[in-house]
């Protein structure tokens, strides 16, 4: 697969404490139909280091069974390499189109201890892995030739960067990245910013649950169109300000998603827990007055 | 079991990927033939999140089959309140003393979150627990205010307190934890400042593996002869100094662990590696210098 365009996150729905498979195939279908470039199955979004190896295995392969031509790219990361490497080969029976690693972290990582874990992973894959540098999850900072190193491994497609003094960076990245290796915007409130200096794909937590919202600032962005997808993007500022005031966009689509009844309230695993009170009568005046619909 | 005196953080050693048995016997026998007032199995020093939760029942089962007289506290610490509940019954089954809880996180936890996982488990232990404040390692930041507020909740029976800015904030949180509940403090180096404090018990990575070093200090603060203790201790600045400079305690410790030949090299789960090169020669010079032996 090459890294482009929209890819979208969908949150992965629990009932009782287990996978509600109905809800998440609701979900995986709905970003198909919508024609998202890429599904994130089990990305940060999808909570997936709160997951069994069994219950990322049985995730991925709803996800792959009901996303039709969209490819999935899945979310590999846990703290020990060992895990890694059975969780990349469950990934890859299960019939995903990439994987996407985080160097998650308890006890602090050193940069060749990093090294080590993409250098062990990418020889043995046989789909492309996107880098995922998520330091307010992972407390591990990546610096440039760290990631410079790890683009010179093996099957490297794209690197997932985070939101945090984003735009200066991805100039100075794009001198030290082979030009195969796309890079990535996360973050959805600067996703604008991030296309405009050469991300060639958005990592949307959006685009997830509200995906047409997200394909009209990704296709406005694609055709060039930079002043529409910032109008498109403006227009959510609501949005952003909810990510930003509690605490990133998990909560605030989780609750967005149980509030518009396409998963069961409580969806997250505990002790996780989607908004309530006055911040959940925020999320659903948010989503009234843009008129956000999921799917 | 009252949380007092030494508690020792043994290493929990690997080889090729999996439980060193014997290894883990003979750090385990040799706390108990020290006469460490208990045993931390599956701490932080132990690597609990990066074990399986069979591998960590096997892990405690041994532990506790080898410890004497002498009581395991367990670390049962998870992202998830599902597996936090399945691994304080397994660390029951198993036969420990007490639990030892953080409240790990990926996803940044609020407050409530927090009190939440503290409430469903201990609503279901018959045994006390260790309230586990890592920042570092679990990106956490305890309020004193939702310590009490813990403190409250059913078989709390101490706090293990971070070494951050330790010694003004056990004062006032004393002030607000009730008297049966002892505080503990951790980080070696400022061990003794906390045990001046007003600590009670100090859990100690130092005592996992040297526990004649760590007891000399315990057992004089405990005698009230401070200064004796703080001697003691001064002693081992060498060794404090390399685990201000490489990250924490627990490389230095796994790397003089693999270096006296208590475990084979490498000892800790991949991506984690141990000292190489010329910080290992230094570990190596300060265990000499320190005559520093195990158990």
């Amino acid at each position: 697969m090459d890294f482009t365009g929209l890819s979208a996150f969908p949150l992965t729905p629990l009932v009782d404490e287990r996978l509600d498979e109905a809800a998440y195939v609701r979900l995986i279908e709905k970003l198909r139909v919508a024609g998202v470039d890429s599904i994130g199955a089990l990305g940060s979004t999808g909570c997936y280091p709160y997951f069994s190896r069994n219950e990322r295995a049985a995730a991925l392969r709803l996800a792959t069974e009901h996303s039709g031509a969209v490819p999935v790219i899945a979310g590999i990361g846990a703290l020990r390499t060992r895990d890694v490497l059975w969780l990349a080969e469950d990934a890859q029976k299960a019939g995903v189109s990439a994987v996407l690693l985080a160097p998650v972290s308890y006890h602090a990582l050193t940069e060749d201890e990093v090294f080590g874990l993409y250098a062990a992973v990418t020889r043995e894959l046989s789909v492309p892995l996107c880098v995922y540098d998520n330091p307010r999850a992972t407390h591990f900072t990546f610096s440039d030739a760290l990631l410079a190193r790890i683009a010179q491994l093996p099957n490297v497609g794209s690197i997932k960067i985070p939101p945090i003094a984003a735009l200066e960076r991805i100039a100075a990245l794009r001198a030290h990245i082979p030009a195969h290796i796309t890079l990535g915007i996360s973050g959805d409130a600067i996703a604008v910013d991030g296309l405009s200096v050469g991300c060639g794909i958005w990592y949307s937590v959006l685009g997830g649950l509200f995906p047409q919202a997200a394909l009209a600032i990704s296709r406005a962005a694609q055709a060039g169109d930079m002043a529409q997808a910032r109008a498109h993007s403006d227009a959510l500022a609501p949005l952003w300000d909810l990510f930003n005031r509690y605490g990133g966009s998990l909560r605030v689509i989780a609750t967005a998603a149980e509030l518009l009844g396409v998963v069961t309230a409580p969806c997250l695993p505990p002790p996780l827990q989607t908004l309530q009170g006055d911040a959940r009568r925020e999320v659903a005046g948010v989503i009234e007055r843009l008129r956000l619909a999921a799917g």
